[in-house]
């Protein structure tokens, strides 16, 4: 196993030390979140703890099922006791961008119905600043492409949909990606608005105010954020 | 032809004269929009009028189709010259709520990349406040369902899930269509920013500050009006 992916599977294994028995759990989808659900696995296994799994993606619904983790949907259990999820960039407040994976939209959903969302990365996805040499990924209507094109081009980004084998990157919810490069963002929660509200456009990888915990994984350990209030 | 047809072809009639040779013109979807369609296809085939449309829903493509209109996408047209839509309320600054037909993101994205959007409605549709008698509809990614509701009702809002034949009514787009009951509406602007920036919506149907003019049908005439400026 790579540094890197040790790195990983420490913060993965930490935040599981959050999960209690009795709780519905929101899962996460990418590869750190991969390592939380096989510890989630392990722990319902080896020591008998008793939760409820909501998957952000297909993948990880299908990843939660081989290592034994019941699940459930938001119809059944709107209100989640904690969310686990990964992120493609972390910044001193918490706020993150996420979407590499393509799954942002459910993410942003299940993790939102969470009372506590912690999110758990290698260090190098920790920035100063939210934009540096990272793209926002946002889900947009097919149908809606090229005028959104146009609006993030009025934004300030540069903008290119998301190619998977020469097609288009296709979503769970059968949208398409568009990954933005702003370069480093001054106010993530203004651009955050100002993306959700343009037409066709159903929502962006730009979390802000939403996640409470962060664990950082390292070659050597893991470190523990919490979000600063006010 | 009932009297509240006949105002609905009045104003349909009156919007197309609106349309010139070498327009591009967004295609409304609706039983108002439909008689645009007729009258557009009589001018196309009468006088020679040469225009391309850009319909709103596979069901107005279908139907400029059959009215021997050339039709293009905003792929190809992202800037339209004029659209014209019907609605199911219009209040006096011609502020809409669409969205009955259940083709409300698409109208708005249409609607929204051309120049001129003309609104077509019988006088029935006039109202003081958007929102007495008239839900809004909000299209909703399927995962998100349960959570949006539970927004809806924070803001305020009575939800029901809309239904056709006893199974959940499907858009264009694959979601579904939330029609939320918030009484008489006082501030439309905000109420639609609200809406629009819950995760798992995908576009309400309040149109504001979009509409420039409005034909509005009675069984004696149509009337004119006009956006006021500021």
């Amino acid at each position: 196993m790579s540094r890197i992916q040790e790195a990983k599977k420490r913060a993965a294994i930490a935040s599981v030390q959050l999960v209690e028995s009795g709780h519905v759990v929101g899962l996460g989808t990418g590869s750190t979140a991969n390592y939380m659900i096989e510890e989630l696995g392990r722990r319902i296994r080896e020591e008998r703890v008793r939760i409820v799994g909501v998957p952000t993606s297909i993948q990880t619904a299908m990843m939660a099922e081989k290592h034994g983790i019941p699940l459930m949907t938001l119809d059944e259990y709107p209100h989640l006791d904690i969310a686990i999820d990964g992120a493609d960039q972390v910044d001193s407040n918490l706020n993150l961008i996420k979407g590499m994976g393509g799954a942002l939209t459910r993410e942003k959903i299940v993790d939102g119905a969470a009372e506590t969302l912690v999110v758990i990365v290698d260090e190098s996805k920790v920035t100063s600043f939210l934009g540096s040499n990272q793209v926002v990924p946002v889900e947009v209507i097919p149908f809606a492409i090229t005028p959104v094109l146009d609006e993030f081009a009025t934004l300030g980004g540069t903008a290119s949909v998301r190619t998977l084998n020469d097609c288009r990157f296709i979503t769970d919810n059968g949208n398409i990606i568009i990954d933005v490069d702003f370069g480093p963002i001054s106010d993530a929660k203004q651009l955050e608005k100002d993306i959700k509200m343009i037409s066709g456009v159903v929502d962006s990888g730009l979390f802000v105010d939403m996640a409470k915990i962060a664990f950082i994984g390292s070659g050597s350990g893991v470190k523990k954020m919490e979000k600063k209030r006010g």
